[in-house]
């Protein structure tokens, strides 16, 4: 149940709103006139709430839920338990996701600056920006319009952050362009000097690192996750890439559009990724490599050479994932092998 | 050898005391009026130090150990060094524990509310509070009797914290409920949205993430730890369980109750964890998974399966601890093996 | 390019200068008083820009380069591009370091507390101590002379730091002595309690962590990294140490000095490290183990028994790094061996 102290409702909503709201059709049933005044999930809800159902997986569920309404694509449809309303539509998730904003609409950015927040007479703010308590806005920031900054964050000299993009709680970000609707999350660290230890014949010296991060579009940072800045070039990630939380992005690292990079995941520097890679959580990238587009990288895997575009890698060292099932399968046997010399082995 | 200035002392104390406290009793060559001013380890202790020995592993260190007195089970008390008092305990560790604790009681909490930290007018503190230098409380948290807030934290917008929990320097809570004695630990980041990303043929798209972190009472959760809030259900950390540093916990995960969670392990979005659970450090958990009560799991390893009640397991991916220790012995044989046909391998 | 919002330049400079300032020789087509403005990499250079080549790896972007003039090593003279200016020097990328430095040098550190900071009046800030905006300096910490502290960052009570140390943006220090010419980057937590879980026949309880954490001078600490103080003797991190990102050091481990430890490897508690040991990204390590001077370990390699000095290591568990690349090849071959069996497993 959604908790009215964290998400103000916006509901209630007749079933014939929320079926033009989403294209769905009316089946079951569907009064239109009947009130739906919340979303939950489906072992969850009673008669007065809206869920959904799109795998399988989660058929049992749905045959023994009090959700008074559910969106379901068709084929789910005669295996509703009584009473309950149907919006039948090819993608419940996806609307089920709008209607969960429609009833919990993202609270309006109040503009302002709160009088403990501390903002340099050199930084720019555009018209609607909000910077919450204990934020500084350092020297010659540029924050555009609608922009949002949380408690106790830190905006570096010089940084640009692009319309609407929200900074989280105690994230700090320097040396970077920040693009428009991202969502640093809190925690989040943009802009450091990259590991630029380098090492010759006279020993360990430090690399400057000039270059910066550059933050497209519509691209998500997770909590805690740290993303250097260039030595040279720039480190970038590219639009609508989705970053989660404690990842850690070498300097100089390049990252395409609509990237998926799960917890925990590493990437060294000078690594190139493509558009559309999606990489498994607590997977580590030696650097140098090129990752092509749409790569597809198992969880944990260890990639150390560069990856040609479209296929499914796991392993460590990575290995095509139809390669690495076969491993997994041959090393499982091995240890299942219940031979003398195996036993005594383990005995050692 | 404590540091006064981190650690205030509140010692000396008799050896009587000392026994009286623990229900030790004295023997060696202990007068119970002898005063001990410190704790310390077996190798650092001096005449006027209390250490203890419950590790055979340390058994040489305490034959040659300067220790004044040591908290010890009768088992080892006969290799005592001349002149050291022994305190006879079956359980040396514990009582040494608590001994340190009296040698060096916490700080007493100095209620109050530090000039420069930002307490929205419609947050409740209750007494006792004590908040920290530029800590932001915001609109309609509640605080309960004894919480200290560090510097710079940041208590989200209707969080509650209960009696007695500390959140340390530079964390951020939103969307969560906190019960008594917890500590969350420095730049720890509970509440944030999960990972909600979805697909489906129309392409990527967000899942609105309505739900929220439960921790329930005496729970730790490591620094720079983060902790997902629910997307619809709720995240839920159960009562005395320990998190670790920079471990990643997703949306919609349970953890039930007295469970360890090493640091850097990552527990993917919707795995729940049943009483007692053991995760070593940097493990990786799937989705969707159901780990059952009490079982073990070494570091590194990564589930992707769900697992019954009470077994270790191992490797990734994880499978019976047996199990797993045949594959790393047949594996470990395979590296070995002098052959021709490895060794051309090795120079491919 | 060198943003210049990001890095002042302090520039031109004559290649007779440059020359000068490296002991580099002249060659090529090279006029000493030919003015260049700034560094830049191989592929991105133009005539006004210097850039470097060392590596094989580049010779192509050396050939085909713009820069108008190139640090590089005798034996790649013969392939520069026409038109470009050499200097020629055995230490082309050290030199690159330092002809960077002083184009863009590090702006002056500028003294003074900015009225938002929280400076305890029991703190100590000698001359030249610069501490940014809504910084926390607690009681009876320490600064030498040329400390600077980062926008919300929290130095804890009784803390020292040592001369021309720099603390990043929203880091947090207690009980803690750190070094001179050290940087602590953004969001850096130090010192706070070990994971002092213990476990005896009554259940769990913890010890208190009446230990330090001392960082000598020169240390770098990554950003989101986490050090946890002793639990009674020190945690340690030797002169000269490089820590990335979101690395955890438990409780009580000693590092020793010019150790390299990559981004999110975790040390478990009371582990030692040798000095110049190198430790490859997402390691882990047990606890009780010592590490011998220069040891190397591979990335994602998983160090459950102690190692002597000097040797190279890879896999989980860890083992010589020829045997390690044995076991891969090895188990390479299981996956690629085509046979019926191999088949049936995989369609399991």
């Amino acid at each position: 149940m959604v908790d009215p102290r964290f998400f103000p409702f916006a509901g209630p909503f007749r079933l014939g709103e929320l079926a033009e709201m989403t294209g769905a059709t009316l089946a079951g049933a569907a009064d239109p006139d009947r009130t739906i005044r919340d979303v939950a999930a489906l072992d969850e809800a009673g008669p007065e709430h809206l869920s959904f159902l799109e795998n399988r997986r989660y058929a049992a569920d749905f045959r023994t839920s009090d959700a008074g309404a559910c969106l379901v694509v068709a084929a789910f449809a005669e295996q509703a338990p009584k009473g309950m309303a149907l919006l039948v539509t090819p993608l419940p998730r996806r609307n089920f996701a709008r209607l969960s904003r429609a009833f919990h609409p993202e609270p309006p950015v109040e503009p302002g600056v709160h009088p403990s927040a501390v903002v340099h007479p050199d930084a720019v703010l555009a018209a609607g920006v909000s910077i919450a308590a204990g934020a500084v806005i350092e020297d010659g920031a540029v924050l555009a319009a609608g922009v949002r900054v949380g408690s106790n964050a830190v905006i570096g000299a010089s940084v640009t952050v692009g319309e609407a993009t929200e900074i989280g709680a105690g994230a700090s970000l320097s040396h970077c362009d920040v693009g428009a609707r991202c969502f640093i999350y809190p925690g989040a660290r943009i802009g450091q000097p990259g590991f630029g230890f380098e090492m010759d014949r006279e020993g360990p010296f430090k690399m400057p690192q000039l270059g910066r991060v550059i933050i497209e579009d519509d691209v998500e940072i997770g909590a805690n996750s740290t993303v250097d800045r260039g030595a040279g070039p720039d480190t970038v990630i590219g639009r609508g890439t989705m970053i989660d939380n404690l990842v850690q992005i070498g300097h100089n690292v390049v990252v395409g559009r609509g990237c998926i990079i799960v917890a925990q995941v590493g990437i060294s520097g000078s690594t190139k990724l493509g558009d559309h890679v999606m990489v498994g959580g607590q997977v580590g990238m030696a650097g140098h490599l090129d990752i092509g587009d749409g790569v597809q990288i198992m969880a944990q895997s260890g990639v150390t050479r560069s990856l040609p575009a479209g296929g499914a890698y796991g392993g460590a060292p990575a290995v095509p994932a139809r390669e690495f099932r076969r491993q997994v399968a041959a090393v499982k046997r091995l240890g299942q092998r219940p031979g003398d010399e195996t036993r005594g082995t383990e005995n050692e």
